[in-house]
């Protein structure tokens, strides 16, 4: 079988000059990062800043596998599919973390037909976002345990350290560590730890931020640490968010790409859905919107993590509604759900079919809450019976959303074009998008309605530390803030273990964090970690490159 | 007075392509990086394999004051100066840290009207190469610690690990950390630490790779740890350096900028000269002197250090040979290291420079070592008193070295052309280069030869661990390799107090680590620390960028 590296190494692509003059882009509105990638400027968005918006289309999932259930995939070839039944699309997708790139996931490029391209560029360093976003927070935390070692004049508490450094890299030796040891001319020794730079505040805030002046000031209000004597110390108080911005300048201009077919794709921002928000970049959003009818973009993981935080915080906070839903979810997803091993999901299984298309419905049903129309995909393998699929079929229609098989992996474009139609028409329906919840309830009511309206909890429990946590931050006015739940993955509850669609557990939430310049609470639920580990094996053992540069072994 | 970034925010530069362009660089040999940056590609380097190599030289000081001598700046003067009197020059400079940009040194593109520009691009992420070179050392590091994790099949002794991961920043409190630390699932306690990237092997392999395959191979020869038995652990062990590689593919290429007059500059790698080799990339050297007649090319801090390992090592290894030495000199570092405070080096002090002088002594005496014809440059400040600057001329006169006032701070190519024409017809007369020790000499023997012969030491030290060191190094064949000493910049000895010409002192070795993929064996003397701090008030705190995106506060 052709790999997926194989097919983008294949790819006819054309100049990123002739992508953006496709989308009426000015070259002089354009910054090239070699041939195939650049960036979108700021005079970009000032001379459309009063141009109309495209609809908005979300793509989202079931409970994933550990091997993705081809939302980005689905994502890519829907893009292509818009341009193949005459309309319009930009795909807007996150950009890949070299955390998973060399763990066990993977890029985040798509994959088979329907990828964005030039894969190993865009899998590898990009545009540089990543290590810019690095630098930003490090150089943060660098100031301040050296405000500390200098004279600690803002009385810093050493114990009350809220921010850490970070690290593009799955690396479980820096999850907790201390610091500052070797004597006096090594500053103060103290613990830390590591989380990797998707699930850091400034990659939240590079993503919700409006321009640099936005930015900066989000910068500038980020909760460090406390005093002595208990008072909130922020980034402005350490004189860092300047150099911190003019660290991101660039870096927070909308990358253009493309996919297989030629079809404009921007990728901007990259925060996980399990410990972070999980949406690219609001003004990718918003330019995407400006240049295009349809702006197709995805939120990571199931619909319980990225879909949500991308109505409830992104929508919010940026003030954009989608047109339409679109549910990705495999056949074989459906039956792990049901409890098949994952090595046994390719061969047929009504019964667990049966049993585990419980977890569809739920995300249908979430979905529908917010207001939006709701389109299944399924991302077809040559394998699925065809009696299984259409009995899924037959369960959306139920359910009441639309159905349409995806071959995109497969097919590209031509593979979504029914997938295609079935969003348009979407798009067209009634749309009476809302939040979940209003800004007004605390932060208790909101964490409540997630996990009971869209979890399916029974109830949730604060450790000690969240309940002392949930009483500084409403003290610091965070109450009024939306939340981000960090989660597992796997399962709509916080125990990976429990697949379909499991009531009347707790949801857990041992600890909270202030993202203040964010501008969300994140609750920490379960045993989510912030900094991954690699597997046994690790991709990187079979990533290469040649002696003339060809890049081997990415998936 | 009008700042640096001032001045190159008004540069008047030409697309990237014409400069590439009067080079004879072809369009497609170019992946630009913006308008005004590019790489060249291999498949220049392949095209021109054959051609004829034009003159190097080097560009190097005596110890430095704590601003630094202005070798940058002189470099690219003479580099704009080459032109103004008709000679075809590119200017090869290391790219610059963030940590000095941050700290206290400031950026590394030149000063005044003698610098590389865009200098806001380049002084903070350029290209990436620096944050490739962080992601490929810190995904080795991750890689190590997994293996340890999860079985540790090699045996590896925690107690030995010999790689550390790193930061392009300025930061103590990572000097000397523990990590691993909350139990079982975040792998085994260990002493570990930060160095600044600039510090870290992968650095010095990427500065002295030939091509990918060269690469790829030194970084697989990097002796990560000692087993549990005491056998010597490799990268390649690891099944790291294909992913390291493929993380450096596009890094490798250096990277074309300009002058504010539009001369052609590759600036590419980056290692410290106190604490690494300090000198540009090999490739952008060997591909700088296919370009042009003239290759410009500094080497770090003082010339008992970059100029030493310039000759001793990347020399040495790549094969190269200068054909002139240019030693950058102030009237105020002289005096200072006539013992004058800093502040009070403007003042005329013929006493002080009297006795200070001995440091250019000593440091045109070591360069005629090496058979090289030697150009004293003076950076000339307005301040000078002509009387002091006559007396530095006779000097040079007696020691027999050629010397010339530049002035391209202050007014471009047209200060140095006196400097040029100097180093024209250094260029003509007789070189007869040679290394300072022969690859046969031991470890100790070549560290003697510098420490003596270079540094003015009576004799060297060795610590404990030092001589522990030397016999596991010798065992692994390191006795053949040339010695890269790690030491304090701004005294001939490695106390950084003894300013002037120190005579008698001892040099002494703390420590010996075998950079086994770069082809070295550094030798850690004094309390030379490879992990730099901020100082009281950080660069940082000025540097900030406006809401329409123009960097102020970098110098």
């Amino acid at each position: 079988m052709v790999t997926d590296i194989e097919i983008a190494q294949q790819a006819n692509m054309q100049p990123i000059t002739a992508i953006a003059g496709e989308l009426g882009v000015k070259e002089e509105e354009l910054e090239p990062y070699g041939r195939y990638k650049a960036k979108l400027n700021q005079s970009l968005f000032d001379r459309l800043q009063d141009a109309p918006n495209g609809k908005l289309v979300l793509v989202t999932a079931i409970n994933p596998t550990p091997a993705g259930e081809g939302k980005t995939t689905t994502s890519v070839g829907l893009g292509e599919a818009m341009a193949k039944i005459g309309k319009k699309a930009v795909v807007t997708l996150r950009e890949p973390s070299l955390g998973p790139v060399f763990g066990i996931k993977g890029g985040a490029a798509g994959g088979g037909w329907a990828q964005v391209v030039p894969m190993e560029d865009i899998n590898l360093h990009f545009t540089g976002d990543m290590h810019a976003i690095t630098a930003a927070n490090n150089l943060l935390c660098a100031m301040l345990d050296n405000h500390i070692h200098q004279g600690n004049a803002l009385q810093i508490d050493t114990r009350r350290i809220l921010i850490s450094r970070c690290m593009d890299m799955n690396d479980r030796a820096l999850r907790s560590v201390v610091v500052g040891l070797g004597g006096k001319i090594n500053g103060f020794v103290r613990e830390d730890g590591f989380c990797i730079t998707v699930a850091s505040e400034v990659m939240a805030i590079f993503c919700l931020a409006k321009d640099i002046h936005d930015l900066k000031e989000r910068l500038g209000r980020i909760l460090v640490a406390y005093s002595i004597a208990g008072e909130p110390v922020y980034a402005k108080d350490l004189h860092a968010e300047g150099a911190m911005a003019a660290l991101l300048k660039d870096a927070i201009n909308p990358n253009l790409v493309q996919t297989l077919e030629n079809t404009p794709a921007i990728m901007h921002g990259g925060p996980f859905a399990n410990i972070a928000h999980g949406c690219n970049s609001v003004r990718a959003t918003r330019i995407a919107l400006k240049l295009a009818d349809y702006c197709i973009t995805e939120a990571g993981f199931g619909s319980d993590l990225g879909a949500e935080k991308f109505m409830d915080i992104k929508c919010r906070l940026a003030g954009l509604a989608p047109s339409a839903i679109v549910l990705v979810a495999t056949d074989r997803a459906l039956k792990y759900n049901g409890g098949v091993p994952k090595a046994d999901t390719a061969k047929p299984n009504m019964e667990a079919l049966k049993k585990g298309i419980v977890n569809l419905g739920a995300h249908i049903e979430n979905m529908r809450k917010y207001g939006v129309p709701v389109v299944v995909a399924i991302n077809r393998f040559d394998t699925d019976p065809a009696e299984e699929l259409q009995f899924i079929e037959q369960y959306c229609k139920e359910q009441g959303a639309d159905f349409a098989l995806s071959e995109v992996f497969a097919k590209g474009g031509e593979g979504g074009t029914a997938l295609a139609q079935k969003v348009v028409a979407a798009c067209e329906k009634d749309s009476n998008f809302h939040c979940l919840y209003p800004d007004s309830s605390t932060i208790e009511e909101k964490i409540e309605r997630i996990a009971t309206e869209i979890y399916g909890a029974a109830d949730v429990a604060y450790s000690k530390k969240a309940k002392k946590a949930l009483k500084d931050i409403a003290v610091l006015g965070g109450n009024k803030l939306p939340v981000c739940i960090a989660k597992t993955q796997y399962s709509l509850s916080d125990d990976a273990s429990l697949l379909g669609r499991p009531q009347g557990f707790t949801l857990n939430i041992r600890n909270l964090k202030l993202s203040n310049g964010a501008g969300f609470v994140v609750a920490y639920a379960g045993d989510i970690m912030i900094m991954p580990g690699l597997p046994k094996v690790p991709s990187a053992e079979k990533i290469d490159v040649t002696d003339d540069g060809r890049i081997m072994g990415l998936f």
